[in-house]
């Protein structure tokens, strides 16, 4: 573990409020925290007798579990709090249920929420640190993190990559943390989508835009694969999954066919095997879905660690 | 932490079966962990090893979280049992239930449950202590603790304080258990709602009845506003919200025109914003209601220690 | 507790895959911990730092509880994964949720399901130990492990001992269990139920079937009475509930009559009071049905303990 980092901030809510210097020493520390979750032991006592709450108003285990093994692998207490048990949201405003969690003295709170600002809101009402862990289409910074860390992992370096996002942009959080990221780290990204599933004015973020996926496997070193969310389809977002495969769906054949060097296969999960990935490609030889998830721990470590750094000091 | 306290007794069922003598030294005791609460590791290991199981057969997350971290600053380990998670309660009585929990060897059961004497019951099959956390319209035992734990921090006492409670007073557990310590430990008590919200012969508790909401806040230093049941309209107790706001909702207003001193604000939350309480007073300088929420963790701390002292020794 | 223990598998998938050592080494491993639950703080380091899932696909809070508590005993961390809860479970196959959790680096999976050989499948998956939890009517290997650890405690033997497992044998894993691990350990097995509910070639596994309860209840030491599935009915295995308790439903009128030893009860609950066991029975003096529950905690600790020396050597 590094020493002598310095951190100010208190709460992580997207990536857009972060320097590229932030996201380097999130990147380093959690670097750190990964040795450590080789030991035997992989357990440090940095967070010993701090209280941290999950508070999830949408479903996610797979998320809601990587924060949990980060807080106990930093020996921390954990709360969890999900919206369908809960009462906290029940005849009660959001205001109410943080300031009351804020009351019984918690230092973190871990929000997933289906509006976006959600977690900004809660943060200018407490006292306690906000970990964004996704709301709505807005930001979900610890799985651009852990995305990131897993490309500088594999291939040593994030500057001149080119990195593509596939998929439906305009309603992802896991887009938009990501495209803030690799551009801060200068990455050159691509986006590539559906008409109807890219943001208008995109470009603006310093991405390039295409709607063909023959011209995106083209150059992309990187291609980060979103999920497709059934139940966007009645939005009649795109005729059917079946023209969503064949459009942008990746397959071997396709990589193939149109990639001029091996491509490293991201994907957020949980994936639609055969919709926006096929099985093959999924779990082939460039995949590092499952390096995404291992890293995940040690990102969120390295996030709840920095902020709770400073809280104290 | 005070030394050498004598406590006898296994369970918290109530607050009609302790003396004042036993009110105090929780108190006491309570007042010894909040100082902890506030070290930068507020956390010690008097409980450790021992179970905790938190059989909530109502929902609530608001006190479970309570209970949950007051036995986690404890050291203890904890076990949560919900009832709409849990099968522990279908196809075998409560009964049944209970016995099984005594035979993995916990060392107390916290639980809320709609009927009254639930917890009472229960402490008549097992070993390990009980703790009502709210039964039915009987008692809530803590509640009444942390609402008295915070008068007696900010007024410096409660003897011959004037105390008055307002609303729901027949349906309440909250009220049954306010007055039982209120009036065990000297003040004098006022309950104040709607004739059809007025349990029978509530004057033989030892306080006095108004159905005037200006009577009431003409003399009182202390009022403790209940919450209103919005399920309980449909029992057709009052003829609506709206009535029901105009007679007795707690507005700035009505302070302002009615009350001859300052008065503190006492809730058990969640609130109803804008009915029993309206957002001004709710949020106002003599609102504690935050303060009862911090010092729950305290009190629940302080019973959690003191039974389980007395169980071992 | 014993030094110097060989164990050798990764996974606890069912006692048909134990031999008669390996099913004796884990009832003496228990008996030590058994020891140890006794002291004034039931808690070793033994597990300290590793983690342990609990994936629950069918509800039994009573089974979770105990190897929960059994995990935090041992100074473990415990996850929880509720199918209910779970998004883990949606839109993704059981692969790659298994996988997963495999990534997060977790140490050992404890499974539940309703489908036979789910543990299997996944034990294929990862490198995580996999405890079964019971699958569809396969095994509960941790439930014959418990009642057997509770007939040797209370009669001091296995080997010869006339046992007789009554009720729906053909769906049930317990009496799966049992007959693999009694049958090794030397007993002498008799299954007793409504001919609709026997396996067909039950007797291949070298037990005696009878389909009379009077027979049954003549020679037999021990009655492992197996729970009655209410919805079962449905399927029209019996004519109804009042048939089944004239036919099978032990009272202590037909111990009375028909028994010629005193004979242990044992039942894995919940119970159905009035259907396969009377109250007198249940309750009984030669009912243990409450030290299967004290011991189950003891076995599991020993099953997590053991199955986690052999990994990390």
């Amino acid at each position: 573990m590094k020493k002598n980092i310095e951190w100010t901030k208190r709460h992580l809510l997207g990536i857009e409020d972060l320097d590229r210097d932030e996201i380097v020493t999130m990147l380093d520390q959690a670097e750190g925290f990964k040795e450590i979750l080789k030991r035997p032991i992989p357990k440090v006592p940095a967070l010993r007798g701090r209280t941290i709450v999950t508070l999830f108003c949408e479903p996610s285990t797979r998320t809601r579990i990587s924060f949990e093994l980060a807080a106990k692998r930093l020996s921390a207490d954990t709360v969890n709090i999900t919206a369908s048990s809960s009462s906290f949201l029940k005849g009660e405003t959001l205001k109410d249920t943080v300031r009351n969690i804020e009351a019984m003295q918690i230092d973190m709170v871990i929000i997933r929420h289906s509006c976006a600002g959600a977690p900004l809101f809660l943060s200018r009402c407490v006292e306690a640190s906000v970990v964004n862990a996704g709301d709505g289409a807005h930001e979900h910074p610890t799985q651009a993190l852990l995305d990131i860390f897993t490309i500088r992992e594999k291939l040593g370096k994030i500057k001149g990559l080119n990195v593509c996002i596939v998929g439906d942009i305009a309603h992802s959080r896991v887009a938009r943390s990501n495209i803030h990221a690799l551009t801060k780290l200068g990455a050159k990204v691509t986006v590539c989508g559906p008409k109807t599933m890219m943001p208008v004015d995109i470009e603006k973020t310093g991405v390039t835009v295409t709607y063909d996926i023959k011209e995106a496997l083209k150059k992309a070193e990187v291609l980060n694969v979103l999920r497709i969310q059934a139940e966007r389809q009645n939005q009649l977002l795109f005729p059917g999954t079946r023209e969503y495969i064949r459009g942008f769906g990746i397959t071997k054949a396709k990589l193939k066919k149109y990639a001029e060097k091996d491509i490293l296969i991201l994907h957020p999960g949980p994936i639609n095997r055969g919709v926006e990935l096929s099985q093959d490609v999924a779990d082939g030889e460039y995949s590092v879905i499952l390096d995404q998830v291992t890293n995940g721990v040690a990102v969120r470590m390295a996030v709840l660690f920095l902020l709770s750094k400073r809280r104290k000091q």
